[in-house]
């Protein structure tokens, strides 16, 4: 297998030297691209060009392309739809390697202007052998590259890759996982994929070894036989989630107007998900529950799961949604029941799987913490959802400490739930993903995302 | 129809004067019931009941129910099961309206002596001529009666009957819904329902007129023929919103060890739904947003949406969602098309159904309402669902004044969309709300709760 030093895309993910067409020299929504590169210290070179400006936020400008001195690797360009032809031609010149498209007015525009345009972009990139992400897409989000859409973004590299022909679900996804502590090698907006395109971003993305789980949003492919390559190849080698828009009559038409994409027939997408182990997932929520299970978790498990709770009600309910989501509940061996018999009161709780601690644990955090441990020492067992937590913040420091030891500890998978806007949210849920354990809003939640592994 | 104060439940709902049995002299979890009813300054006399104290957390205290001089409405009892029995028996003494057991050890715990207590409970209660609430439940919390389970429940009578058969889900859902500014009338949770069950409190719901919608968490009923006549009585004069949980193996086994429910085949409840117009949800997240469109919605529709957007790609995916739930997208008028085309750009956007403004609006809000305003002149339109907002909070002060007085004037149902963590939701949806402006955390939640208020 060829390392992604060998990759046509290489240049694209690893630039060293980058320009930067159409930053006006005052304030304006292009500004931020720049500010981006920079607030991710940006190792290369970045040049602004500007027919103008010598100097654009500090940075000596060019008036072109081709008068930048020395090697050029990426040109993104950020001017509108009618003059890109030109500047591509530069870079062809130039013999820049890869060019980033932001501007829009392309073939997502409907009519045949935009996509002759798009096509003369396709054309030029081919003749002059460089390759090209866009146009209207926002570019690639990469902390250990230096690259960024915007200044503000993440700093941590992290092990995910995320694929979205939506720059703003590119961002926005970007963000919400840094809530969970989810953090993204690459991200790529890939917009209207007038040349590069899904298939080979999954291939790249395989090809990664710093990527250990792929996520993408899509709203179709131009090329069917390289999707059903790229997942081939891509498949049992790490996890792929896939949310597909675009499904319903409504959903092409918009998808169609935002991206120019074709999204095909909902049939023939979910029979090549079930073919290639893909796993599909329906909107934003499902898609970052899906990847905090496979970010987390461990892969390799029966899913022999156990509900801990205080509150009964959500336990019953949690109950339910294992059951519908295929998983089965543990079996607790005698010896775990008659432990647990031991520490929690005798009425108002359950030693059954659910496992009901009761109310009076909210006041005493130990039971939750000592119910866990003697769980997790069943040989019945691979994971506990724990339903619970303190009342104050000052209660939930010591528990969530003793709760990620117990992580550490007894090798088995914990996932604690987190009601939002009624558990202390900031003092367990990020704690406690800090440690290495998952924290959903919901059981259902929980449980629906650790089926999909089992998938 | 008669009113609720001809109702044997009145005095449950409504009581004037409370005795506790089992609040102790120091604190313990038994107290919050106590500071509870303090805290929501509960008009009547409350008497604590106490073998040996003369005062109670600055209340009188009494040795037994009989000393207490006067008539009593209620007693609260959150005493050990064993000691309940007599406690009863001075209630019936005392002749006492309605009775709220905490207590847990009954038919819950699975054995012959707890349902011989329970079975007890009832003949006591039906020989003595009161009411029992529970046993193993949390009561009622009831801003406008000034009753509460805990101290620091919300203080703001609301317009939502709320019937549970799990107290923590009670005070969860309530917590929950705080956050949506979506208050209650009351909320009841009955546990075992011995005696009070769930199909005579949706009654009651129904007959109480501040009552507007009702919104339910069950796990079994006793009386089926009793649950039938409810939702026949109730069905057409208000929304009831149902969380039936107990559906599979698992959620059975768990709900009997919870409350002692026999949770029934779900065949018969899903028959039972569709025939009386019950909305039927499956988890808390699902209720929410279901009781977020009753609440804000007009519930006289017919669902024509329009998806507003400035971010692409969550567009796409809330057509999809749209469509699957069963909404037609709006057609727009030609005139309404030229409108918008006049006020937004001419590329990145799209002035179909979704409506595309573009990223440039997150800078310039004015397009978002704008174009809100042009798209509410339509005909053709009933709601109109905005995904966007300003990228800070001052930005977002004006946009949310504009869009309520909008909401107001236009007389069409708006919804907005506030991804949890991206956009600044203090700034938004808390004053939107305020408004009377539902927000959503993703536009597929959002639609999939419109949707139900066609069904």
């Amino acid at each position: 297998m060829p390392g992604t030093d060998k990759s046509d895309l290489h240049p694209l993910f690893h630039p060293e030297s980058i320009a930067l067409v159409g930053v006006p020299r005052g304030f304006k929504a292009q500004t931020l691209f720049l500010l981006g590169l920079k607030d991710q210290d940006f190792k290369g070179p970045i040049y602004p060009v500007h027919p103008q400006a010598d100097e654009i936020h500090g940075l000596k400008a060019y008036p072109r392309i081709t008068d930048i001195p020395g090697p050029l690797d990426q040109v993104i360009i950020l001017t509108p739809a009618d003059t890109v032809g030109e500047i591509i031609d530069q870079c062809a010149k130039k013999k820049v390697k890869a060019v980033v498209i932001y501007s829009s007015g392309f073939g997502e525009t409907g009519d045949e202007e935009g996509q002759r345009r798009e096509e003369k972009l396709r054309q030029a990139a081919r003749k002059g052998g460089f390759r090209i992400l866009g146009p209207n897409c926002m570019g690639i989000f990469s902390p250990a590259s230096g690259l960024a859409f915007f200044p503000g973004m993440p700093k941590t590299p992290g092990k995910v890759g995320f694929l979205s022909q939506s720059g703003s679900i590119s961002n926005l996804f970007t963000s919400t996982c840094a809530g969970r502590n989810i953090f993204f090698r690459h991200v790529v907006s890939c917009g209207n994929s007038s040349d590069i395109d899904l298939p080979e971003l999954i291939d790249y993305m395989g090809m990664d070894d710093e990527v250990k789980v792929i996520c993408a949003y899509c709203e179709g492919v131009k090329d069917g036989k390289a999707l059903k390559e790229a997942l081939r190849d891509v498949s049992g080698k790490k996890p792929l989630i896939m949310w597909k828009v675009g499904d319903t009559g409504s959903g092409k038409r918009a998808a169609a107007s935002h991206t120019g994409s074709l999204s095909g027939r909902e049939e023939i997408w979910k029979a090549l998900f079930r073919q290639y182990g893909v796993i599909e997932v329906s909107d934003i929520e499902e898609m970052l529950d899906a990847l905090t299970a496979f970010y987390y978790l461990p892969l390799e498990t029966e899913g022999r799961v156990v509900i801990l709770s205080g509150p009964g009600g959500p336990a019953v309910s949690a109950a339910d949604a294992a059951e519908r989501a295929g998983l089965k509940l543990a079996a607790l061996e005698d010896e775990t029941k008659e432990k647990l018999r031991s520490i929690i009161p005798a009425t108002g709780t359950s030693v059954r799987n659910p496992v009901d601690v009761g109310l009076a644990a909210s006041f005493d955090l130990k039971q939750y913490l000592d119910s866990i441990e003697i769980i997790a020492g069943d040989t019945n067992v691979d994971a506990i959802v724990v339903i619970g937590g303190g009342l104050t913040p000052d209660a939930n420091k010591l528990y969530v400490k003793e709760f990620a030891r117990l992580g550490r500890e007894t090798g088995k998978a914990l996932i604690a739930i987190a009601y939002p806007g009624f558990q202390e949210e900031s003092s367990m849920a990020g704690p406690l993903q800090e440690s290495g354990i998952p924290v959903f809003p919901t059981p259902e939640r929980a449980l629906r995302a650790y089926a999909k592994i089992l998938k």
